[in-house]
């Protein structure tokens, strides 16, 4: 057995509009986590890059505690370990930041203990972390995942769109927490408005599924989270027109935002500017990432 | 031009669970229809099979009513007509026989005046006589469609599954009106059925595109009209159970019902038995049909 591993961790987008709480998208945007155990019974926890001054390097780092986590699980003996986190995700923006920091802590300790987890394993223990299975499935399969939690077990579905996609990831410069964006929805809604989320994602999962992306326009329209949450996004209409405008076949709000993320075949870079240029023109200072779709999810580099 | 033409017409599932408004099937059952036009100004409209006692053979038949929108649509004298209709779908179970009357009668008059129209210009035609497009767009596609009404316009995706699918229906001896089946829906749902059904209608799709059928279980459930829909079928959750039990996928309400039907593929004539027998034990008497999934929709024979 290995004492040491290194895991590369994607970026994930969720809800992608109507798929609320069903849809993610693993990106190719990653973080490199590096888990050593040793005979000490130290723990040492090094962050660079995103969340360096802010993310905890003590027993309340969450990518810790998911290592933690499966190695109760599978009855093991917990160590002294050092953990190196090199970030690229940008945190709390709506691209599963902690889904990340989670799958790494489990992926990483469940290669350096004999793999004795499944893929489907790893799943139920972190969307029992997290809460829920939106961005930790992605994070672990790659690609497309419709996740659907039944008896208290998820069932996800993976799946590889047959043509390139491109994401444009417009970043606003303030962060939003997933409560807060939870805490402004409402408990009842139409009939007609969950009837309308039907619709569009199925459609969306149909256009992932064939490649017919001329749909991708009606399928991310959404009525179930977005129109409640377009408050705590200052210009968040504005930069979604704007991306259609500038040719993007649709766009929604990532994850719980504050990251609004729009989806092309091309002209990323012109698209992600207009983004950029209305996220300004509302007092809101953004950056822009052009992504594609990672297909294979966590996995030892 | 022919002054006669046979159109094929295949009947159709909507809403699989919880697809509600949203997902539609064609399936392996048909109706026949010829329109003959003639220089009379004669209606002679004749039926056969299901419906030969209950359908208007005036000018409230709705098949006839659809030729006539058609021609007026592109502005084509009416003549006189002989319209044959040799039924096999059952009539008001859920199956599409009004939808499979509209497309039928749209078809048949667009090929006797020079196929000017697009299907998805039938498509919209055939919306708006029926109200919407669940069932009207599969029995013009074929295959499964997602529909979704956007800016007065419809616009469906059609998937052929990748792995042969048998439906089993289960037909009660009653019929059911989509009205009275609409009256006992909520107007307001709890946003987590909301969604709910929204990952259960993109896992559903997922699976119809890949072939994945393991997750029809969990992609039939359904909490926004099953529900609120079985007090009006009475042995619902029975008939569904036994064809669970008898090794379905899943199974649904096909439409608005009566029907049941039951997604497998192998076993067909047992489950449908079984669901026949679930039936009976609650007091109606049903008969079953093996079907399955219709590629071509509506065309000339």
């Amino acid at each position: 057995m290995n004492n040491s591993v290194m895991i590369q961790i994607p970026g994930t987008t969720a809800n992608c509009g109507p798929g609320f709480d069903a849809i993610g998208i693993a990106c190719t945007v990653y973080n490199d986590f590096e888990l050593t155990f040793h005979d000490s019974s130290r723990l040492v926890i090094e962050v660079d890059g995103e969340g360096k001054e802010t993310i905890p390097t003590d027993e309340k780092n969450i990518a810790y505690q998911a290592v933690l986590d499966l190695l109760r699980k599978i009855n093991h003996q917990i160590p002294g370990m050092t953990i190196k986190m090199f970030n690229r995700i940008p945190l709390s923006r709506g691209l599963g930041s902690s889904a990340a920091a989670i799958v790494a802590g489990l992926v990483a300790a469940n290669e350096l203990t004999g793999q004795s987890l499944s893929k489907q394993q790893l799943l139920d223990i972190a969307t029992s972390i997290e809460g829920h299975p939106d961005n930790v499935a992605p994070a672990i399969y790659g690609g497309v995942t419709i996740n659907v939690c039944r008896d208290g077990a998820t069932e996800c579905l993976r799946i590889i769109p047959p043509k390139p996609l491109l994401m444009v990831v417009a970043v606003p410069d303030f962060i939003l927490s997933t409560k807060a964006a939870r805490q402004v929805l409402p408990k009842q809604v139409p009939l007609q408005d969950a009837v309308f989320n039907v619709s569009r994602s199925a459609l969306l999962t149909g256009a992932f599924c064939t490649g017919e992306y001329r749909h991708l326009s009606a399928a991310m329209d959404d009525r179930l989270h977005q129109p409640y949450r377009q408050q705590l996004v200052p210009g968040m209409p504005e930069v979604l027109r704007a991306a259609f405008d500038a040719g993007a076949f649709g766009s929604a709000l990532s994850g719980a935002g504050p990251c609004l993320i729009a989806f092309c075949d091309q002209n990323a870079d012109h698209i992600g500017q207009c983004m950029v240029d209305a996220f300004q023109a509302n007092g809101i200072t953004a950056s822009c990432m052009v992504l594609s779709i990672d297909t294979d999810g966590a996995k030892r580099i």
